[in-house]
């Protein structure tokens, strides 16, 4: 219902701010989806956020916590009273809890635990066992599962029951719970009721282990043509399902950490936060950043009686800078999505690198003769035009290098290249600009 | 199978490249999934990808070619002679045309259309009206579909019959062709057999517009809990649907164009382009960064005398375009998201930007400090301290007003801010930054 309807929801929440008004979007609200609301929520200012929160009706205040990114929904969690929360957390289910618990004080994950029942406290237990970046952290355990000798019977009578969303077959385990099979609900149907399950298993299919990476589990869910995937443990042992729902939302996480790393930002940063906790989050980024840029007015530091002698250089050294930055970070990015791919490997790093280093070549001897044309004309210097136009040559090669190898060592090293990556690439051809450019020009033009 | 094996099958191709040694990997891939060959392909050189290509099965060609990227698929295209594309075209069908019509030149389009039987020339002549950033352009019609009077011993006929992957409900229609309503298979099983199908319409499914966002759409689809939603025209004729699998591809892709824009290149860029494409690729956007450095650079250039005069100036100033830089695109990058999920809107800019100055001022302030301490003990020159302080305060609170305007002012003019934020953004951060640091140095050391 609401994807149009959210900028005028924002609107009326934001310009009429009385508690009437307030009342009569929550009341709006109530056909909506969770992840709508959710949506809405992020989307304003702290305290319209809360005033909209507090005007929510309890029973589905976790489901709409559940989609919010932490960082928004710790300002609606930090806004309630603790005695509110027995209310609310009295039928989360173990699933809901560890979407949340990142986002809760151990007092309130602690109070939840305790009003699960015994067998959702077992799967909390179990899902805590793996960290939140495997695939065992994000499993479901609603799905259909029968013995290993079940019959066709068995399965009907499973399936008219009840069938969970985004669920396409049925489980067979053995005695010890080892997952065996799987048959899918459609080939159940027709078949005859004395039929062994077993017979119309699913030959294709793949397991999916607990301690997988969750992002590669996902892509594995959403290519694999089924609804869901069986995940087991190391001994085989049944653990639950991963579902497209589960594994789109991952994949859409993972993409979207890649998006704000480029800006040293996390996925969860709130459009809304509190001014002291943005600055601080964003303050790591600028320092780390500072600290480069001192690094590389270091470097032009070295070269101050040139550029007191040649003041054309300081002018155009914003040029031959953003020159080697531009073409560092397009090699980066490919290569940062190859090696994200499993693309970019040992055996094709050299063919890369050979590739790379001609395409900064070509590019390198182009926008360098432009350049040297530029610069030769308006400082009117032939020399000064030489001498960029090297710079610039030799610092497209360090960036194309540079691109190339950067993300592969920051792969070895456990550093996601993804973040770290261009503050280091643009520390590197700050540096190798500004040296190659001063220096050819202390030689040059002295 | 063969997510770990990647990179053993780029090792083997690339380093032993015998036709024997091609032969072998073709059958370790025969009973790989064909994203994972499409993969595979990718990773390799041009030489070798065409040699792997040659020796692929021609039934598999196909199915491989579309899981490509447009870029390497393109180069395989190009390696193929005319005739060889008689057997390859023979049982594609409209969909898959539709996803490789962008790589194939019109003579192989026409040749696979003509081989098309008339219902999938249909299919294909009605996704064709709608561009490919609609959803039109990519439903598929493997769909289970009853007159709105059948009843539940149709649908369990239907069901026992056929059922195609990521489908999970039967969709009505009426005798014109228009969407009606949507049952759950799972729902069908119990029912008695007489009951009319109507009768367990699921009530909250949402329905498609063929001329809807194809990004949008496919979020709704991801998180609407069915397996796949109906797609109609706008006088509500079933088009088709829309999976969760198609939903997912069309998801990634967009998210993959948003990583790929931060440097000024597409989703389809091929890891191994040609030199000249891949050079031509690049070109444009670092020509477009080089126009914006000349004019930061004409900026200092009027500052000439002032920094003849104050060299220490030239080695402060990639301090004072980094720390604008990079606190605008923090911004940017929190508001190009928000644009994107719809969480900015009018109603809400005012006080976001409120909010985006009240950060932009605290780590101005904090940064600007800093910065200036280290100035004044580097160059032992209070002023000097002074003047990046005042500079670095002013470039910051404009990062933070273009940050949050930028994108609002692109997304208005119908250019997306993800690709060209950036550049513009860092013009405006550049600019202000050195007009604003050798301004007042002309003013207070001169």
């Amino acid at each position: 219902m609401m994807a149009e309807a959210l900028p005028d929801l924002i609107e009326e929440i934001v310009t009429d701010k009385g508690p009437d008004d307030i009342q009569a979007v929550a009341e709006l609200l109530l056909p909506a989806e969770d992840v709508e609301i959710a949506t809405l929520l992020e989307s304003l200012p702290v305290e319209e956020r809360i005033s909209l929160w507090e005007v929510l009706p309890d029973t589905r205040k976790v489901d709409v916590l559940v989609e919010m990114r932490s960082d928004p929904r710790e300002v609606l969690i930090a806004a309630m009273a603790d005695e509110q929360w027995s209310a609310i957390l009295a039928d989360i289910d173990a699933e809901e809890l560890l979407e949340l618990m990142d986002s809760l004080p151990a007092r309130l994950i602690d109070l939840a635990y305790q009003a699960l029942d015994k067998q959702q406290q077992a799967y909390f237990r179990d899902a805590t066992q793996f960290p939140d970046e495997q695939v065992g952290h994000w499993i479901s355990h609603e799905m259909l599962v029968l013995p290993l000798n079940a019959k066709v019977r068995d399965g009907l009578r499973l399936i008219r029951r009840n069938v969970p969303d985004h669920c396409d077959t049925v489980f067979l385990v053995n005695r010890s719970g080892h997952f065996s099979a799987a048959v899918k609900l459609t080939r159940v149907f027709g078949a005859p009721e004395h039929l062994p399950m077993v017979e119309l298993t699913e030959e294709s299919l793949p397991v999916i282990k607990g301690a997988d990476d969750a992002t590669n589990a996902s892509f594995q869910v959403q290519r694999s043509g089924y609804a869901a995937l069986p995940v087991v443990d190391d001994s085989n042992k049944l653990l639950g399902r991963l579902d497209v729902l589960s594994a789109s939302e991952l994949v859409n996480e993972y993409y979207e950490r890649q998006v704000m790393a480029t800006a040293g930002m996390d996925e969860d940063e709130d459009l809304f936060a509190p001014v002291a906790k943005s600055a601080r989050n964003r303050a790591l980024w600028l320092g780390l950043n500072l600290l480069t840029a001192f690094l590389a007015s270091w470097f032009i530091g070295l070269f101050e009686a040139t550029l007191q002698q040649v003041v054309a250089l300081a002018v155009l050294m914003p040029v031959v800078a953003s020159m080697g930055g531009i073409a560092g970070s397009q090699t980066l990015t490919l290569i940062v999505r190859g090696l994200a791919l499993g693309q970019v490997t040992s055996a094709n790093l050299k063919a890369l690198m050979t590739k790379e280093l001609k395409v900064g070549g070509v590019n390198g001897v182009i926008w360098a003769l432009v350049i040297g044309v530029v610069a030769f004309m308006w400082f009117n210097d032939p020399l000064l035009g030489l001498v960029i136009c090297l710079a610039i040559f030799l610092n497209i090669l360090a960036a194309a290098l540079a691109g190339v190898m950067l993300p592969v060592i920051l792969e070895k090293l456990k550093i996601d290249p993804a973040l770290s990556g261009s503050v280091i690439l643009t520390t590197v051809t700050d540096i190798v600009g500004f040296v190659a450019f001063l220096g050819l020009g202390s030689l040059f033009l002295l």
